[in-house]
């Protein structure tokens, strides 16, 4: 048996520190199982019962008939150690461990969770400081909390793996009350050894799963969530996850919550974008995007009709979903001719989107008909429906003619509830129609279908094929072996880079004015004069910049540097860097980004006006993958708000882009390349010239370790 | 009487179409009226019965016994209007007109509804198209609809204007459910008379109402609402606003729901902010932040305390609040000690915000006792309280404990309800206990409040003296008399602006080369050449823009100008401009925008940067006031993402912002005193010159009426 078939079908389960007294939370979980006709074996564990619920308890561990699949541990965390130590010893499969006071409380907690960790030797466990999880597919509950009990749960589509346990429960609470079902729900909280991509990876292979929705304090294992991740888009099973610590006060709020460290938010968004992971932007988009992502249906393009029997919600939702990037094109012709038809003698106005047919709400005969028109008119994606007070009353007879008119595996069907009617949503979403009370939502869910949508047209192939082709610009100088450490000057650095395929300025170190004449006289007509140093990255605050000389120039711009250098930070430079002085259609700025959550590549316009409006793209690099493709970089270039400025804005000449992207890359191939031994890489300003002209690396900085 | 006591405490009231059948529509309104104790007259009109609900009924409005403060109007649009009529003629307060086929309804229903505006004379109407309205804080009403039934309804202190009868009823709906209460309620629909800034007007004089909530489609009258928002601001009354029509589809939407001609909506950001006016981003805002307000506590600062009993929650609404610009800061020493106090043997954590108290859930004595430390705390300005699942249970118990401890008119206090728990959110509302189901609607609802206490602060007595300082430039040049019409070439429109104070390049007007050549040599070393035309605007794409002249250059580069203009526009120029060379620390774009909405004054970072990101701001001018003042102008300055290249960014030397704040009083000034006649005007590049040296403008167009 698999691990996820032990813990999620379990042919048995040990229960310990069941109590005999239902009342008791942990006379909770026997209940729950038996509840639910668990047909595998039940072992309560307990020294001070000899039956639990009519079945026989065992006093210890050592006792037990047989290894459990799996066991549920009530103890606090004293005891719960020793008893994973014994599970472990006895081959069960894994430990579900409730008890907190681990990571969460402190450094204490955190040697706890790593003998807890020890104890477990092959063994697995969920949690600590977990509420458990439930299998809805079958009916299984391993929990001791009320929000997990089956009862009230609708069984469905999606699987839930959250990091927080109150959460998990919110949530469920929150999608029961409007109709939403799951097939598993799984509260990781501290990771002490199964984390969130574990459950990815086990979601993805369930069958009675379609969307896996996720609650995210951290991620403490990037590389296992890329691959989890990507393994559920193979399986066609679109991931959203909802990440809070955006903002510094909930990062530290969640970072004091589960004791793992946070990595930016940017890197997150960089991260999900590279897994093909949709993002939550609010807490009910948690809920929300896999409702209508469970519904299983396409959608195929951007025109979204609205049927609505109140202009002013109609006109609500259709604000959402043109802010959202929809088009609400009115009736075709063929269409409207069709609507008109149905509707004999009323003065529908057909001329428009939202389609208002004030009549028809109380009608279930005429709804239906009118639904399949627009269901099939060509010129619509998807289908909006609008619930008034008028529906709210009799919501079976709306969701109904709804449910029969849209098909199977049609297009896109939403509706929106007007007034506060929970029970209207509730009964829309068990009958398949994802149901929402805000209007964004609306938008949201749609965006979310459309996303998906566009992914597995465009993207997938080209994920799938990961750059192979040579790069354009050809490897350009020896790199030295033994790479030096430490921060390299940036001669060094632009070598550097070169050696990956990112040509830097021509360019000659020297020491004293004869050799910068020299150099000059060689590189001209027109050279910079920098000072060379690894430890001085501000070279111009220290007067150690010199612009647009010539070889008679340029000897009494090195003595004046010397001079002043020399005065501003006592000591007189040894080396300078003549510069062909160079300059392109647009500045760039390439960076390596690091951080807990792993690496990333910086793209951004340069220049201040650039640098003051954050104008930059971020693309993850995981550790085990290739660089990115062309197209992902050239999508990622074309994010950029100054991205015409690449591309010929009113009249201005086109940048060489090909060779901006292979530059790009060959960024990206270096930080791979170097892996942990880089610890700071950044070129700014890369100059991209105009087409066929390349680009040129004309500052950079590296760190080394 | 004046209107407003006719209108929502009538001491008559005609139902004109009345029913007699209590299951019809019309049969409702005199059931409403008598059900919640109307004191005053009613008088149904119906010639088909005799009596409605023990009422006497009359057959005409001829035979009323005397004229009714105000009409209800249940009939057709056909009979409406005689209706209106003879109300009208017996000196009838208002009528509300229910009817719809008005405007909405395409240009006969426009028609219609200048008719029924013309049949009306003195008496003031409302609707048509609407639900009407109700005055629950004496308990009134004065509509047809279920959704505007007293019953029930909750008494607040919340004023709700809508444009749209619909949305009122789906607000109210919600808003009752979630236990929160209006003093009036208020659809205005078509807007044939009375609209939104009349109710306001209104609500700010009610001593009822304490926060005003809109939900505007468009507004028609800017003029009149912004005297009515500045009413509201002066009585101590925040206004909240929600707008649709924010994209193209919700604006088309709009304008076919209420054949209301829409603005662009960034002139709406501008006019709410010129007004005072906060607006909600989303639609459930409309609910929150109005709900917020009015538990009318003040909040005096940034920091927030986060009382939880459940972790996962507790960081959710934090990094909302982060979100939202609030701090979380630990208790201070003396705060954490008293904590510490109350929960003797317990492990509190008191080193973290959100403050975890997971015991004190039920207990209420604790919980008020800790409610009371944190509102003392020096450190906090604000509490929000988690409730989980285990104070859900009790939901009045946790709703008293607060209410209790909270105090009269001290720091706010607000709830977020973490599981499904409706009960809970009402009970905590209706104690005044704000409770909000969003983590996002905390940190809105708290942002709401924050505004008003900052505009409060600090803008009130800025609007209340508007400049009447003189402006440091002088006006320089003479207005030509009578003003041109049409658009003026590029020296034509300097003139104008510098006659109102924005100083311009020096130039000169020639017409051939020798001209060029004496004027280069005035205005020398370095000049422009320019083709002067009021044609052409483009003026560089025919090539008729040539830089850094001198006299001996100018003569040939005109020649050729000449010749290059010919080519590309079949007629060889007459006039060119020579003009000095100018440059600056920074380049500015101003501009004047026109809209259906009203005027406004663009301000955005010159270049083709800042052009790409749209980094601006406008500012509202009402056609009836003074220019912004000087805060104004620099606060909006300082919200370009590029302010900093004003204000010596990275050791570039710092711009004349004085100068520039000046010139952009200016140019506003120049829009007022041309009011109408302007129909476009726009300098870019306006160059902002080091400190002292002032501004100049390099290029401009003005076009009049």
């Amino acid at each position: 048996m698999t691990l996820w078939q032990r813990l999620m079908t379990p042919r048995s389960v040990a229960i310990v520190g069941a109590s005999a007294d239902p009342s008791k939370t942990s006379g909770r979980p026997v209940g729950y199982l038996l509840k639910h006709g668990f047909r595998g074996e039940i072992y309560p564990v307990n020294p001070r019962a000899s039956e639990i619920e009519g079945l026989r308890c065992y006093p210890d561990i050592a006792s037990l008939p047989q290894a459990p699949d799996v066991a549920l541990i009530l103890l606090g965390a004293e005891r719960t150690q020793d008893a994973v130590r014994e599970l472990a010893a006895r081959g069960t499969g894994a430990a579900i461990v409730l008890a907190s006071g681990y990571a969460e409380a402190g450094e204490a907690g955190a040697a706890r969770q790593q003998a807890l960790r020890a104890a477990a030797g092959s063994m697995r466990i969920l949690g600590p400081n977990t509420i458990g999880l439930v299998n809805l597919t079958d009916g299984i509950t391993l929990s001791a909390s009320g929000a997990l009990e089956l009862g009230q749960l609708h069984r469905g589509e999606i699987g839930l793996v959250s990091q927080s346990g109150g959460i998990l429960g919110a949530l469920l609470s929150r999608a029961t009350a409007r109709g939403i079902g799951f097939s598993k729900l799984v509260s990781t909280s501290n990771e002490a050894d199964l984390e969130l991509a574990d459950f990815i990876d086990m979601l993805a292979d369930d069958p009675a799963t379609r969307v896996i929705a996720l609650y995210v304090e951290s991620i403490r294992n990037p590389a296992a969530f890329l691959r989890a991740a990507r393994k559920a888009a193979a399986a066609g099973k679109p991931v959203v996850a909802f990440k809070i610590g955006r903002s510094e006060s909930g990062a530290q709020a969640a970072a004091s919550h589960t004791g793992a460290l946070a990595g930016a938010d940017r890197m997150y968004d960089a991260l999900f974008e590279h897994a093909g992971v949709l993002r939550a932007q609010t807490f009910a988009d948690l809920l929300d995007m896999p409702a209508a992502l469970a519904a299983g249906r396409h959608l195929d393009g951007k025109r979204v009709a609205v049927l609505t029997s109140t202009g002013g919600a109609g006109t609500l939702v259709a604000d959402s979903l043109g802010l959202a990037g929809f088009d609400l094109p009115a009736p075709d012709a063929a269409t409207a001719a069709a609507l008109r038809a149905l509707q004999e003698g009323a003065q529908a106005v057909l001329d428009r989107n939202p389609i208002d047919v004030t009549l028809a709400g109380l009608q279930p005969t005429l709804l239906r008909k009118i639904i399949r028109v627009l269901l099939d008119s060509a010129s619509y994606d998807a289908l909006v429906v609008i619930v008034g007070s008028s529906g709210v009353g009799q919501p079976e007879l709306m969701a109904g003619a709804l449910r029969d008119s849209m098909g199977e595996g049609g297009k896109p069907v939403m509706a929106y509830v007007s007034p506060h009617a929970p029970a209207a949503a509730e009964v829309l979403s068990r009958y398949g129609i994802p149901a929402f009370h805000a209007p964004e939502s609306v938008g949201a869910a749609m965006s979310a279908l459309r996303q998906i949508a566009v992914t597995h047209e465009a993207t997938a192939p080209a994920q799938a094929t990961p750059l192979r082709t040579p790069l354009r610009t050809p490897l350009r100088t020896p790199l030295p072996t033994p790479l030096p450490a430490g921060s390299l000057n940036e001669a060094e650095a632009k070598a550097l880079f070169a050696h990956f395929g990112v040509p830097g300025a021509r360019e000659q170190v020297v020491h004293d004015g004869a050799g910068a004449r020299r150099a000059a006289a060689a590189l001209g007509p027109r050279v910079a004069l920098k000072l060379l140093s690894a430890k001085i990255t501000h070279k111009s605050e220290v007067g150690g910049v010199a612009l647009g000389l010539d070889p008679d120039t340029v000897e009494a711009a090195l003595a004046r540097m010397r001079a002043d250098v020399a005065a501003h930070t006592g000591r007189a430079p040894q080396a300078f860097l003549v510069q062909q002085m160079s300059g392109g259609v647009a500045e760039v700025i390439l960076g390596v980004r690091k951080d807990p959550l792993g690496t990333a590549l910086l793209i951004g316009m340069g220049g201040v006006v650039a640098e003051l409006v954050r104008d930059t793209v971020l693309l993850f690099l995981p550790d085990d993958g290739a660089p990115p493709s062309r197209e992902t970089v050239r999508a990622a270039l074309q994010r950029l708000q100054t991205w015409p400025l690449l591309d010929g804005y009113r009249g201005r000449p086109k940048a060489d882009v090909a060779a901006l992207v292979d530059a790009v890359i060959a960024f990206a191939a270096m930080a791979l390349a170097l892996g942990p031994r880089l610890v700071e890489a950044e070129i700014n300003p890369l100059f991209v010239r105009e087409p066929g002209q390349g680009v040129v690396a004309a500052d950079g900085v590296a760190v080394l370790r």
